[in-house]
């Protein structure tokens, strides 16, 4: 049984986290948070430790970087490097949402930590574990024609994203490196490394044009609901290869614990597999 | 159709009143909370405003004070009269939170700016909707004895509770205020006001006796794990009468929807029905 | 002797408030500020109340009203209007910091509450109180000519502005209502209302033409070390009217003093002093 | 010239930290400070870089860790562990405010930390300067009786101070920790370790006796206006050595320059000259 810690356990995605390291028989043995609504974590790890200030933290992290194998971090975007550092340098394993970090830089630091303290960062790339993505990962594998992809993901946010860390730009770094990255992992994934891209960018979008080595991308993505193809706030998402919708509906809860997993299993991503789409997502912020 | 405001709108009990508002077919047009963890919002009013700073509330409020009907507060305990005043001043109706306030006093201030402004403080006394609560009052209602109350309400909470406003007894006023205040309404409702008590209060829990017009209580409420009678984490609830054990552990889910109905129908409760539960409250607290 | 509340505290400009309510033999009664690094009062009013947080200053406020006299306000810029409201409802008068607020809408939400409440706002024009610009007021006051004013003021600010609530322009309203304010009220003061302006806003900086009744000017802020005339970081500030140099260095200090005294003779400036030059900064910047 | 971070900027200490950094002819070329209002800078470091976040500064910190030399700190006590360590992962020397740690355990990590890095722990030992401790130093150098000291020091603080860091036992250390720690570590230095103590301790003072290898100590430290011996809002300092007193009043501005000059000399006290006085802070604590 690992021991983990959890950085920014009253956020969105937290659950997912704490979800997996419960199923894959872990035990969650201190959580951080400024903001202290983390109820739910008693459900299933009641006597984790909690901390709001991430000075604390790291007192007890060090005290404790004997019984803590792994630090899960689930911080604004703009925070991860800094809370990879802190795990790292307690003698702990990493385990980071996505994007792990917003400039391409930030990687080379956490490389020399890497390398310094010997521990490893795994990141969250649930879409290669979906099973409609492996398949079309399998389908593809011997292309070597140029196919077409069209890429519509709405996913309409209400006001409070614009005020949130979400909406800033150099906190979350804006809607393609926030939401976009996703699907830019996933499809050069499948279809190799980007060539050239063309993009527009705003507060609300991001939309373009990716020339990967197998395919050119048509991506159109928003959290805008006027965008929406039906009045409903509800999200559209929408992928068709050559024309061809896939279906990726469903599949999606289970990831987490898939990623968990595979980390657990020493075969988690690491900065080399995240590189591309670091420096993908930075460039496309800078147009 | 009411527009409603809620302040508060990240906590724990906030989302029984968003969907309130939505079952009784209302809209909810702004909310604050200081943490903007509130996506939550965007699948029943994805079109409310948001605000992390009271001041741009007020501001707001103040703006839109004839189309805002309601304010709900649910925000920690001891911000509730503040809040209150703030939706007052606005030319808006209340509906708060229990405990309502921390301190008698406290509603002196209240009823003035009622009376001043013309407006109506309402407060969430949902046990009062409860059908077995209902049962027993109903039964109870012309007894002239002196019935036995066993009351036992063990609920842990993890190591966040302490460093949270909750466990904070100046901002939730302690186990007894915080989590007793529900019991204490709901039996002096049933048997009548309270002659004399004694009891004895720590961090995590308030025990001791209560001696009502028609019962006399024991009752023994804690936060502390140690205190159940099992291992397991879950929380134990048990009221007997005259040795009886009253059934109770279903019928929770709809009783923020059944308190916002009344109080849309000009019947909810008000500074009056909660002015005893305040002060005993607030005595207990100060044993 | 009249008891002063003061909110912002902590701030910049809030000692001059102190020494202003003490030097004109007053008494500051309670303070409000998020920061609680506000031990100097100590020196001139140890027995003051100290609240960082709105809402429990607000029920201070309320239960005092009868003793508390003045809120002072020296908050950031758009906290402003919320806190006059405060101070409003609470039957204070109040004494705010420039520029009263950033959009000339929320002036009548003031008037309003003025009305309704009885109580008066005056505004720090301290300017207006500087021997200087009572020399040039006096000597133009019966001009028919169109005047050459040259402003320039180049007062730079570390880097630490930019991250402030100063260096935000929603929150300070930028360069020109922030820092121009001074200024535009003073020169509309001496030589009449604004006829048109055209102006040029950066993040750093602000100038352009203003062509007043009486004169026409060309000014020129900024907070930019590069527009120094010197090397040395050390203000530059020149007034020039018909190419003369207007002396202007010293006579600051007993401004806020000389300002108070005023409002306690019930000779404050109010609202509809301030009403224009509320216009122009938000015309500004708006540009 | 050596290259200085700050970490507590906006805090009452830092601004002798600036003075000590510039009279001593280095460069600060970093601060941090979650509150903003570090305007004082500019006139001596207009150029330093600000961060109001803990994070973003150790990204800048380990990115400049080549040329930043020392990082000094003026968090609140508490904190103070956590950030020597980040000044030691990244490669720094560090000048630490008093008291050090609350926690003779807290050195240990330090003492591990500075052994790993290879960096240097210095810290704040002003009195240690001052001349008239020095000369009673040297006066009591040979003796071997028992003296009698008197140490009255009442220095009264106004309400904020209750709600502040300082106020919090937690976070400050108490009254002892956090202003009787000068004293304790003068009176050592001078007389020999403490062989017992008899202390009592409240929110607003810590008085006892110690008995130190050369003297029997007497001392009442307060910061309650109601223990000062007149009705003035004034500091009360006196001690006394076998009768007589100790002229003390004078020659404390320049002791954080000299404790520069010292540490830049390669003379700073560290962490083996403080170990009995957090030893002993803690257990005062504790009574």
């Amino acid at each position: 049984m690992k021991n983990f810690a959890l950085i920014g356990a009253a956020g969105y995605i937290a659950p997912r986290h704490v979800e997996a390291i419960k199923t894959t028989g872990n035990n969650l043995s201190v959580i951080l948070d400024p903001y202290d609504g983390v109820g739910y974590i008693d459900k299933s790890f009641p006597q984790a430790s909690y901390f709001s200030e991430a000075e604390r933290f790291d007192r007890h992290l060090y005290r404790h970087r004997d019984e803590i194998d792994f630090v899960s971090i689930c911080s604004p975007n703009y925070l991860h490097d800094a809370h990879m550092r802190l795990a790292l340098r307690n003698d702990c394993d990493v385990i980071c949402e996505k994007p792990l970090v917003l400039k391409l830089e930030h990687l080379q630091s956490l490389r020399e930590l890497e390398n310094a303290t010997g521990r490893k960062i795994n990141t969250i790339l649930q879409l290669r574990y979906h099973n409609a993505i492996i398949a079309i990962k399998q389908k593809y594998k011997d292309t070597n024609k140029i196919h077409k992809i069209n890429l519509d993901y709405i996913t309409p946010r209400g006001t409070w994203y614009k005020y949130s860390w979400k909406g800033d730009s150099d906190k979350s770094g804006g809607v393609a490196s926030n939401i976009g990255v996703h699907f830019f992992d996933m499809l050069t994934w499948v279809f190799g490394p980007v060539e050239s891209f063309e993009v527009e960018n705003g507060a609300l979008y991001s939309k373009g044009k990716l020339k990967l080595k197998n395919a050119e991308v048509d991506y159109n993505l928003s959290i805008d609901a006027a965008h929406l193809p039906w009045s409903e706030w509800k999200a559209y998402r929408c992928i068709k290869v050559d024309g061809e919708e896939l279906e990726f509906s469903d599949g999606f809860t289970e990831l987490h614990n898939k990623s968990y997993q595979q980390i657990l299993n020493g075969k988690g991503y690491g900065l080399a597999d995240i590189e591309h789409t670091i420096n993908l997502i930075e460039q496309i912020r800078n147009e």
